[in-house]
């Protein structure tokens, strides 16, 4: 059994056509799951629909006791990429033995076929499965230690921090 | 660095507009790992193109062959999904010292966003680089050992097979 | 008001996952029609979901049947596209003093962005409005008389037919 | 023949992945015709590539200049919805004795299959073949004339007004 918590992000940004701007409305890791044909056991539960850039200290806390309190060993979480190596952070100071693993899109799965979304979600469901207990961030087709990583905010890659 | 096989199947299908039929034309690996932003040292290299009904012992002994003289051990083929349990026992039984992940598609990746290919992929990606050596399918979000494995042929999802 | 009738076609078609082969399942043009935005009284009635090739005289006679009848003046008729000039002629000659377009697509909508099914229906619905009492077929942006037309089969585009 | 003049809008508007903002690069406006399958000779010409609601009078005068100067009787012009009708009033104005309609999109083509662009796109290439001489903004599925419409700015939609 796998938990799924969801946080919001670019993963499940909405585009609003009165305004222009992005939104979030509802996640689409349900629709998302099924279009890929998961068969594993999943509970998909959203957490809060935020841009990482506005989370807040509270919002973190949230996350961290709910990966506290959840009954399962594996647990993904998708996150706005901006601040997803600081969440990551926080959830591996509070030593959960579990294993821990974060995604997120840079390009809205409601975007259609250039989102790397779908992507991203198979390859994080595969990692949360098949690595130890710890905190990982998979992104780029990679998984990378919460503590040896960083965001490159010109090309939008995820890199190795050493 | 890991070695992408292509031996064609559902995953890379198109649709002829003029006949109402499936074929084959190039492979979309390449674009769909540009797509997923994977920054991965990948090299894909194209064995066949081709319907796994369609896939003599030939085909299958061209897989085993280049699985092993593979300069790297972590290997993730794309398959038609109607034989991809018998060819993963064929390679299996050749006891490659390497991870072999096996995957394919039930919807093309050319008919959009209802395709599970995308998804798949990033799964299969992430489990060949976790996995021991050894061989398994990637499907349904979850990897399967090579010998415990069947298709369902009327829902089209993998089950363990006891 | 506009009366669209639906009678199959490649524009409907979905893929059976687990034959690979086409079939039709429920016409898209209620959710193409909000997509497309469209604000017109419109007034949508399945016939019949056949593929062309295999409509009989008395498919034919359904659809003469169902203009004749309509109360409205314009008529969009969605169909396959192999025996789209022979439906038209029937109807032509049954000299029906309505606006009669009739369209298709050469790729099924459910294949997503590829498909040129979404651009032919806000084309068609377009001369529906504007073109006088006749039998009109419209495909690749253009109309045609119903007895000035032949779709090229090595092609797949309309041609004038002198 | 049939002259295409591209202004930009959401029509052609893209994601940035790194600032999560809209932004222009190129058109779309070649591919779609490509891939509605359009045989129509068209001529597509970018006079810029502009958010309505930052287009200038002297932006204005661009448009209308090269409608003037076109060729061709047949002009298609993509534009921003938020002041496509302001545009159309200039264009009007300059008593162009051409047929003229404007087209736009609510959600930008490069989202997929979410977008309504396309759907404009085949209805506005119709009607400028059908309308009279005058300038037409053709969204919704209708064409209004220049006018009698407006943009509704809380639902998105166009409305004749009075």
């Amino acid at each position: 059994m796998i938990q799924i918590f969801v946080t919001g992000g670019t993963f499940d940004k909405e585009y609003n056509y009165i305004t222009g701007e992005l939104f979030f409305k509802d996640t689409h890791l349900k629709e998302m799951f099924e279009r890929g044909r998961c068969t594993l056991d999943i509970d998909i539960k959203t957490l809060m629909m935020v841009d990482s850039l506005e989370m807040t200290a509270e919002d973190r806390d949230i996350v961290v006791h709910n990966c506290k309190k959840a009954k399962y060993d594996h647990i993904l979480i998708t996150h706005g990429t901006d601040r997803i190596v600081e969440t990551a952070s926080v959830r591996a100071k509070a030593k959960i033995d579990k294993t821990i693993v974060l995604t997120g899109a840079m390009i809205p799965h409601a975007f259609g076929i250039s989102s790397d979304g779908f992507f991203n979600l198979g390859s994080a469901l595969a990692f949360v499965q098949t690595l130890p207990h710890g905190v990982f961030i998979a992104m780029n087709g990679r998984y990378f230690d919460w503590d040896k990583v960083k965001k490159n905010r010109k090309t939008g890659y995820f890199e190795v921090k050493m």
